[in-house]
């Protein structure tokens, strides 16, 4: 009988879940990752618990909601005391690596204070979320503070990329007519491609990582994050994909003027950042977006070369296999760039799930958590699930066509924009940019603090375009959404996370059992 | 100007706020403590964050609400992330020691994980909640578990007690008329005196421990946590202190037929509780606290002794010195013994902390809560309270009369019931067992869940003997107090703990001086 002895977890980075062909997009065909879905169960309707990569990837990786690990936005440390997807699988058996970006901030503080070196063997794990890091890059390397150890800069030097940052200079840059360096930075050199040949950019590299990861460990069990730093900017793509698509290829805009007109607060001041207000020029979608789908389309590619090679290597066999997304990108839709807000485009997630004795090609409609993986993960190997600090629920079930009959009502997602330019706009203190987002699969309440919610209907405005949370009819329901909030707040997670529920269950009422004995007369 | 260079955090277990005269007590003589009270400050509304042992320490050493460290009841381990009072006190200069119980069930999972050594010297200090264990001990041996090590032990068969155990055969025991042991495990031999001689009872050994250290420490700065373990049960007092005390110097009980009648229901199963059915017994009372207030008699003695030998050390003059309770007794009130629920005989703390340069003779009626006390000493010594990982609030502008005019409007506390026979009885699961107290000076709200609120009104109703929960002309208010539950969680709780509120103010918007740019044209 077929078994999954690995785990291959496929990650790319700000990838709208409606940028495939497989979810539907009409000019952006991805063949190999439809061919994935194919072969394995095409969630559609997945949801990050945070649209932002700091937060999102920690809940994807310590399978627990941002509230609950704490790291709430980019670069905000990860609490040592935080279990991570390496600790569960590497008991199982299986060596678990990291190939490409986590975004994880060590808790320096932390280990300093337990007096864990971080360059020990333990150490070096936990600064890297749980995985060892085979191969480590989050992606983006100013100049001013590239790193001289930079691997994928070795690389590129051995290939003849000259300078300081080739990183920069080649892979994510473009060259202007008298040969000056035009720098991907900028949006406005979306429009060229990049300078590096294809063969040699990020994505190929960090595949031919994960393949020389997969090759090393042979017939010994593995779990490997395989995490694509793109399509994330800078948007700039190698030729020949850069030729392949073009303005004409472009979506039109999903936006609306009432919601600028009209905005949330909260909203306009993410609408007045520079990626709003740039995304919002006229031209500029058409310049950038043919860009970002380039990059996706060589995604694509090396999705089906890695596939080509493990079905050579016979891992099709054996390996449960995840392809998604850490959160999506605006692109200019809601007069947004970027991402962190709550709209289907930056939140929803693309989420295809394959391996041997799985359901083959299904598409799964139930609301679904990146929480949701590390406990997947763990069930599919034959481990026990520790729910008293996993917080989301595996998978397993809905991939082996056996769907419990009850499900979650309702997916959460969190923001805390402190950090950005939006809290000053707002004249905000650091602890006061806090926000929730709750979809029933139909309605998408927005709760901020200090903020009047949002609410959206999309069932009759799948588009996201009419904000009902100032209507009076609406009311209830938000009231309702509250109440919900409210609950997940203190019953959906996990607060007694360091003993399990069967030990409590034995633990009740236990006490003369061990000789203590009190209230008796 | 005198400068506070010592702590002395003195916690007595389950003592009652108002079983001190300096709090009112009729006939509870306790004059040393009087006169710390009058040579400080006597906080009047300080309230445990947990009415039971562990979660109560657990808040009290991290300065954080049970929400946030985890620890929800006794021996659920405190996650090896969370920081403790050591951790903000050591970098101060200070050797930080415990002399008595902290009742800290160690992380040892967490420890696993990180490859931390429970015996090495970070090891022993995270097991020890941030304490360096000069003397730990947690005050209950039952004689089929006690330890061959503990110390106390082996302190009483050098003064010639005989037994493997004579924690329990001789200071916790009385004897009978022809020689038998009675144990004090059983409320019934309360009734009797001690076997053991009060100067070797457990009290007055705690009080040693922590002079030895004192004088050991000399003029090197300290942090002394002198936890005893008394007047918690085994309810044993040994003469002369036991014969202080009848049946004519009991109070009233404080209970309503009502309050029987129409119980709530997880009163009604705490009711149910063997210490509940028998203290609510005709006599109980009569036998129990006789013995209680003895051991509290013992105790304002031996606070005395320890005055006494600071003042002579010249340490009144450079130490802060704090007396307080992890939370209180029923003793019968209200239908109930032991603790956990939300009465003021429970959660309520007697808190009195006095040292140079602070206000003589004050009482404090603002709300006060466990977890200020760490920011308090971090303040006292001139630290820099991390106020992103603490919740609690400093109160030495208090103690100084330099009270802020914006002050909390609200203390919370907390119970996980879920190791109870309640739960059983009300046939919940061991995560629906969660209940929560709100108290802003007159109203007290206690929610719990799946079941309806209590509401008490204190102004009118002092002994809180009317539950008005059910009462509809009171919904209103329960609305707003669960409106302001829902706050405290999202809000009054430190979510970012591993990055400080500056470090954010610093880093908002800041991408441009470390090289990325994103979102410009």
């Amino acid at each position: 009988m077929a078994e999954i002895r690995n785990i291959l977890f496929i990650m790319a980075d700000q990838l709208r879940w409606d940028y495939l062909s497989a979810y539907g997009h009409p000019g952006m065909p991805t063949p190999h990752l439809d061919r994935l879905a194919a072969n394995g169960v095409r969630f559609n309707r997945a949801y990050a618990q945070s649209a932002i990569c700091g937060p999102s990837r920690m809940s994807f990786y310590t399978g627990r909601y941002v509230t609950s690990h704490g790291s709430t936005w980019n670069q905000v440390p990860l609490n040592i005391g935080e279990w991570t997807l390496g600790d569960y699988l590497r008991p199982l058996g299986l060596r678990v690596a990291l190939a490409g970006k986590t975004h994880m901030p060590a808790d320096l503080e932390g280990m300093g204070r337990l007096g864990l070196d971080p360059e020990s063997a333990d150490g070096v794990l936990a600064s890297q979320c749980g995985f060892e890091p085979y191969i480590r890059d989050d992606g983006l390397h100013p100049s001013q503070s590239v790193s001289p150890d930079l691997a994928y800069n070795r690389y590129l030097a051995v290939q003849g990329y000259d300078g300081d940052n080739p990183w920069h200079d080649w892979a994510n840059s473009a060259e202007g007519e008298e040969g000056e360096i035009l720098s991907g930075w900028y949006l406005r050199n979306a429009q060229f491609p990049a300078r590096i040949r294809a063969e040699h950019s990020e994505t190929p590299w960090m595949t031919d990582q994960a393949l020389s990861f997969i090759r090393e460990q042979g017939e010994a069990p593995w779990c490997l994050h395989l995490s694509y730093i793109k399509p994330h900017w800078p948007y700039m793509a190698p030729e020949p994909y850069f030729s392949m698509f073009g303005a004409e290829d472009v979506c039109p805009v999903n936006r609306a003027e009432e919601e600028r007109s009209q905005a949330h607060p909260v909203m306009r001041a993410f609408m007045n950042h520079a990626e709003g207000r740039n995304f919002s020029k006229p031209g500029v979608r058409e310049k950038v977006i043919p860009a970002y789908m380039a990059l996706i389309k060589q995604l694509d590619d090396e999705i089906g070369r890695l596939m080509a090679e493990l079905e050579e290597m016979g891992r099709l066999d054996d390996t449960l296999i995840v392809f998604t997304a850490d959160h999506g990108d605006y692109l200019g839709d809601h007069w947004l760039g970027e991402k962190e807000l709550f709209h289907d485009c930056s939140v929803r997630l693309p989420l295809i799930i394959s391996g041997p004795g799985l359901a083959k090609g299904g598409v799964e409609d139930r609301l679904v958590e990146a929480i949701d993986l590390v406990p997947t993960f763990i069930d599919a190997l034959g481990g026990e699930v520790p729910s008293h600090r996993l917080e989301g629920r595996s998978l397993l079930p809905l991939l082996k066509g056996n769907a419990p009959r009850q499900w979650r009502d309702v997916v959460i997602s969190e923001l805390d924009y402190s950090h950005r330019g939006a809290r000053l706009e707002l004249g905000r203190g650091v602890n006061d940019c806090r926000g929730w987002m709750l979809f029933d699969g139909r309605w998408k309440y927005v709760a901020f603090q200090g903020f009047e919610p949002q609410l959206f209907d999309l069932e009759n405005d799948p588009d996201e375009l009419e904000d009902l949370g100032r209507q009076s009819d609406h009311q209830e329901r938000s009231r309702a959404f509250q109440a919900r909030l409210f609950t997940w707040l203190t019953e959906g997670r996990n607060i007694r996370a360091t003993l399990s529920d069967e030990a409590v269950e034995q633990r009740t009422d236990s006490w003369l059992k061990k000789g203590v004995v009190f209230g008796e007369w």
